[in-house]
């Protein structure tokens, strides 16, 4: 079994959002964004699948119910080209600017949902993904976390993979918290429940630290 | 190193036809086919990449000058999704039935563009092809033999693939040859300007021992 030990950027600061839906990622990656600007940091926000010319032609071909029921290893090679293309065209070079990257879902992404959701073995899903993004790792992933049942509720049947069971989003939930309890120095797990600026301001404390590598401007 | 030993359908046959543009594959292909009707045996003509709805996309997407320069492991993860849908969704089940399937490339195509012709190793490159296709090989691949400078001109500049040069073409015929020179229980290398029904014969000949699992109608 290849080893995956990760790697990390030495310019520029890559963190990352997970989490279910309805968890808030959006709202508070662009808070993250809003509290960095402010200080004086260029940040990218950006997001997977799809940031990229060709990842928004295969999240338009994974997601839309007219493709039908795709093969599980199809749907695993799709997530991590999207990845290659947006590691290499959009992440690493903004790190390598010194820039603040903010990712609205990452490889973690692909494991809870292809690897613990799905039928394949999490090691093989883990080395198609760890392979597409040369094993690149956010120096901290934040998890947004949520009951499926109340993330649910708010999107309810909007695309195939918001179409699976509650059981399926447990799953997807478990795996998550797992990852970051297997890593604690790279994550930082939140109730999503919380108020909104009070789990804000826990991830600001938690981004300080890393800033030393951004480039003020 | 993860070893990839190979899996050989024991249903139906698996014959694949391997070589540079303007080598002769679709006529002998076709010519295959026939031959193997006229037995009464049914037969499944397939291609990669393309032939699924997901493999027409991404087929588009990768070919397309549109689509500009696509990062190394993203075009090689492209190719290795549509040959994964293609394996479980078309190839698999026609085998299942006692079908020969004869299909216009497969790994071999990706080892030897993605691999042998671009900057990736091509140990990497096999196993995310390997691990799409479940390890499955072809009971006879047929490599049609062609010095690219004789094949290219009748398709220069058609598409992106298409469009590199003669010397990246020359590295692709000789990974052909090379595969099939470290098997030759399962290749056969034919010189492909040979007399059309000259090399028919051959490729009949070659097969005919494999139709021992295949049904007749």
């Amino acid at each position: 079994m290849t080893r995956w030990p990760g790697t990390y950027a030495d310019t520029g600061v890559f963190v990352c959002f997970e989490g279910g839906e309805g968890s808030g990622k959006s709202t508070q990656s662009g808070l993250l964004r809003e509290w960095l600007q402010e200080q004086g940091y260029a940040v990218l926000l950006t997001f997977e699948p799809g940031d990229t010319i060709v990842g928004r032609e295969l999240r338009r071909i994974v997601l839309s119910p007219s493709t039908g029921q795709l093969s599980d290893r199809t749907e695993t090679l799709l997530y991590a080209a999207d990845k290659a293309e947006h590691v290499d065209t959009v992440v690493v070079p903004a790190l390598a600017r010194g820039d603040v990257v903010i990712t609205d879902r990452y490889v973690d992404s692909t494991l809870a949902y292809q690897g613990a959701g799905r039928s394949l073995l999490v090691e093989e899903v883990e080395h198609v993904a760890r392979w597409a993004t040369h094993d690149l790792r956010p120096h901290l992933t934040v998890v947004l976390d949520l009951d499926p049942r109340h993330g649910l509720s708010r999107f309810a049947g909007r695309d195939r993979i918001e179409g699976e069971s509650v059981e399926f989003h447990e799953r997807v939930r478990e795996s998550f918290v797992a990852m970051a309890k297997s890593d604690p120095d790279h994550y930082l797990v939140l109730d999503a429940r919380a108020d909104v600026d009070e789990i804000a301001a826990q991830i600001q404390a938690a981004v300080a630290p890393l800033l030393t590598q951004a480039k003020q401007r």
